[in-house]
């Protein structure tokens, strides 16, 4: 299998043989992804000048509509892309749900937003200020849909939710976009992309793939694209200095390494309902999805009494989890999603080991259910000890995209602080019902984290995780994390949309006023 | 005389002899900016670690209190600037007026908006999400200030409104900032920053000056620091890629080269008085401040039948106008800068001769009152026409950063498209009083501009200028113009605010919220 491009209006195939990608769970080949000879420049033009006008020519709530069709051609063929995601990233069903239904679940999320905009094409911020000392001059802030492409560089472990969460902001504000998938799972976005087209609901030149090398694309970018980037601070580095990057100033939004943290609060005691609240978010962390989550947990600080207890539990819970081909019964964790992500893993391990011992894992498992260990690309849970974290460098700065943790002992006032030697990042939570000491370390903690979860025992387990990305809140989180913001429902559509201040009579004012609807983002 | 810095809470003096900086009237050197053996990254550790503290410790309110002690203390002194300002960049009154008093009254309306915002040192946006199906858990949106530096580097042609209008915006934000003045004219901002050190009416670390090379501060950036910077694209590029911004992304915020245009729409006939308005704001680009504004009007798209009557109604007020020392009697323009600028001013010229013809000035002019025309730096208004607007190139593309625009004739369908040639400006204006016609216009130019003034008959006067930038409206535009957003009332304040989603129960998000402002950005 050799999977194609859709661009320019029509399913494209490399001319050389590319890279291939794998089933994890065997290491077998499933297919091959290349996009040489591919005209990318080409594809880009075509996105800005057909997708873009027809995509301007709608309102809001007439996007919404593609977007609502868009979910309804998933939630169809659901079930097919479970099975991708089984065979192509060794996802459980659970793991497969939260990238696939996700996926579905943010669509509908910004259908339901943009049907509340109406019929219009510009959103307009409320309140006008005075200018002139006459009444006859005032000023207002627009924000209109700008005229270019958004350019998309997903990453591999949300084929599907990657895809769609950025594809669905930017069709909502009419701005076509060009996905290009990560290599090693590009098999579901493909797929997913090949049924929305069949289906043929949204305008032509609106969405577009591209499978394989994207480097011409970013070569292509001109000053109304925008780019949105999820991956590695390097690659994020690489692109930031590009030089069509420098020269033409499209606009960036980057989403890169973080090494989150959560935090047990002071009042804590290993018989109380939040220990187990955490003991729980803790293990999720170091199973689902193999721990391959950008917001997932990596450092967890843990007042000094109760080190010892938390760590026993959290090691107990992983000992009874069930590594393997998630196909056999009963496996609860499937193996990272090709060799190479296991050797980088491994050797972020073997950094932290400078640091650290190790309470569980550390490597390959010695069994895995239904699979062969040395073929398929499994690691198991991994929880760390960080004896010394002030003095420590590397827990707080290596994120290894795995099943992996690092647990510190930490004094509750030395929390925030530890928290943002990360360097920034996507989320941090709390576990505490101590509402002074939360509110008190929130303060401190806010500036570096995009996101804050907050477990008290009201919220007890009727939470969303703290690695779930909810479409309602921003996602991004500053420094090390790349500086980047998306989502947050309305908020999302600043990346695409451009503010400006208009200054006019009365009159003017009014007359766009009454056709734009009024929103803040 | 050899400008000082300040830094780490003294008055310091490089050790070099550095760059001169002149009288633009005579050319006579007025003094030395150097900064070689300061110690940079120790003044940015000051004012993280001391100014950064002060400052988030105090309330909205109590920052712009601050704000509006700065503010009196400059207004003490305003007399002495406009004398600087006369001696060092050549300024009329009026010309200093705008610099001076514009840097007071920006600080002014920050210190009432500031204050109502009240003992707040949190901003809350209004609403929430309700997350999970049981009502225990909803999200927020908050925004606290950075524990960082901002960087301020600075353009020579607004010594006191440039430092001021990014230093009131960080001081209320709870950031300190250090401004770099551009060289040919940080005297002004020397003695400002004196005066109000001298005063001690903000807090220790707060406010910091660096004159002369800024290279070892921009290498000191940190992720939780900003880069504000104005200037030309060619800077802006090589900041965009300097090592410490790929490597520790610090927030950056960007104003560089805008071609900005006028247009006059198709119903302003020679004898409409928006045609009076639009002759006399483009004598005003080409006389206030010698041209020297990064709004100014630098195309203008006029119908093509009244392109003959508008270029002759220009050419005549312009020939009215007297060119030489701002001290001598009758004069309304001064030199500019330095010799370096006339130099590339002229270079501009030389390259705009390709595509247009000289209607009038296009160099030194002969005469100048009170001074010698070889020896100041003065060059003459200077209207070009562009006899093929869509196909030409370089006056979309080219800033000439003086009293120089380029008439060209276009129909009204057009417009947008041709003033969009910018490729992304700060500021664009139209004179119409046709509404269909601006609105339908309005939609398709907006995007590629970050402010837009309509005058129409019920504004007449009573507007505030294409060239001036409100406080209240967001300055800075896409594309070539850096994708910078600067003022906009509290929108300003993103730039030092961190936004981040809330997650937790109601009661502890309603303690969160009470102690809070609730405000949008």
């Amino acid at each position: 299998m050799k999977l194609e491009s859709y661009l320019s209006g029509t399913w494209q195939s490399g001319q050389g043989d590319g890279r291939t990608f794998v089933n994890p769970v065997t290491g077998e080949e499933l297919g091959r992804v290349d996009a040489s000879g591919l005209d990318a420049a080409a594809a880009m033009d075509y996105a800005r000048d057909v997708g873009g006008p027809a995509l301007r020519a709608l309102g809001f709530a007439e996007r919404a509509a593609l977007l609502k069709a868009v979910a309804g051609v998933l939630a169809e063929n659901r079930d097919r892309y479970g099975e991708i995601a089984r065979l192509n990233s060794g996802n459980t069903a659970i793991d497969a749900a939260i990238d696939i239904d996700g996926a579905i679940a943010t669509l509908k999320v910004y259908a339901r937003l943009g049907a509340s905009l109406g019929d219009a094409r510009t959103i307009i911020e409320p309140g006008r200020e005075q200018l002139a000392r006459e009444p006859v001059f005032f000023a207002r802030h627009v924000w209109n849909s700008r005229p270019g492409v958004s350019l998309h560089i997903n990453a591999f472990n949300f084929p599907a939710w990657g895809l769609w969460e950025k594809a669905a902001v930017a069709l909502l504000a009419g701005v076509p976009s060009l996905s290009k998938p990560a290599t090693a799972t590009a098999w579901l976005a493909v797929e997913m992309m090949r049924d929305v087209a069949a289906a043929q609901v949204v305008p032509e030149g609106a969405l577009n793939l591209l499978c394989g090398d994207g480097a011409a694309l970013t070569t292509a970018l001109q000053p109304m694209d925008s780019l949105a980037f999820t991956g590695s601070a390097e690659t994020a580095a690489a692109l930031r200095a590009h030089p069509a990057v420098l020269e033409r100033a499209p606009r960036l939004s980057i989403e890169a390494d973080s090494i989150n943290a959560t935090i047990l609060g002071p009042d804590v005691s290993p018989d109380s309902p939040l220990f187990d609240l955490a003991v729980r978010e803790v293990v999720k962390a170091l199973t689902v999805k193999a721990g391959q989550l950008c917001t997932n947990i990596r450092r967890i600080l843990v007042p000094a009494a109760i080190v010892g207890a938390f760590q026993d539990a959290v090691v107990a819970r992983l000992s009874t989890v069930t590594v393997g081909d998630p196909a056999a019964e009963g496996v609860r964790m499937g193996p990272l999603v090709n060799e190479a992500q296991r050797e980088a893993a491994c050797a972020g391990l073997a950094g932290l080991s400078t640091e650290t011992r190790t309470l569980c894992g550390g490597g390959a498992p010695k069994e895995v259910a239904g699979a062969d260990p040395q073929q398929g690309s499994f690691l198991a849970p991994t929880l760390l000890h960080c004896a010394d974290p002030m003095a420590a460098r590397l827990i707080h700065e290596t994120e290894v995209f795995g099943p992996c943790a690092t647990v510190m002992a930490c004094q509750p006032a030395e929390a925030p602080a530890l928290a943002a030697r990360g360097g920034g990042s996507l989320a941090v939570s709390l576990f505490s019902n101590d509402a002074s000491y939360a509110a008190e370390t929130l303060q401190v903690l806010a500036p570096w984290h995009g996101r804050l979860l907050i477990v008290d025992e009201q919220v007890g387990r009727n939470h969303t995780g703290h690695a779930i990305v909810m479409p309602q809140c921003v996602h991004g989180g500053p420094g090390r994390a790349g500086g980047g913001e998306e989502l947050g429902g309305l908020r999302g559509l600043r990346l695409h949309l451009q503010r400006s201040a208009l200054q006019a009579s009365e009159p003017l004012l009014t007359r766009i006023g009454d056709a734009a609807a009024v929103a803040t983002l």
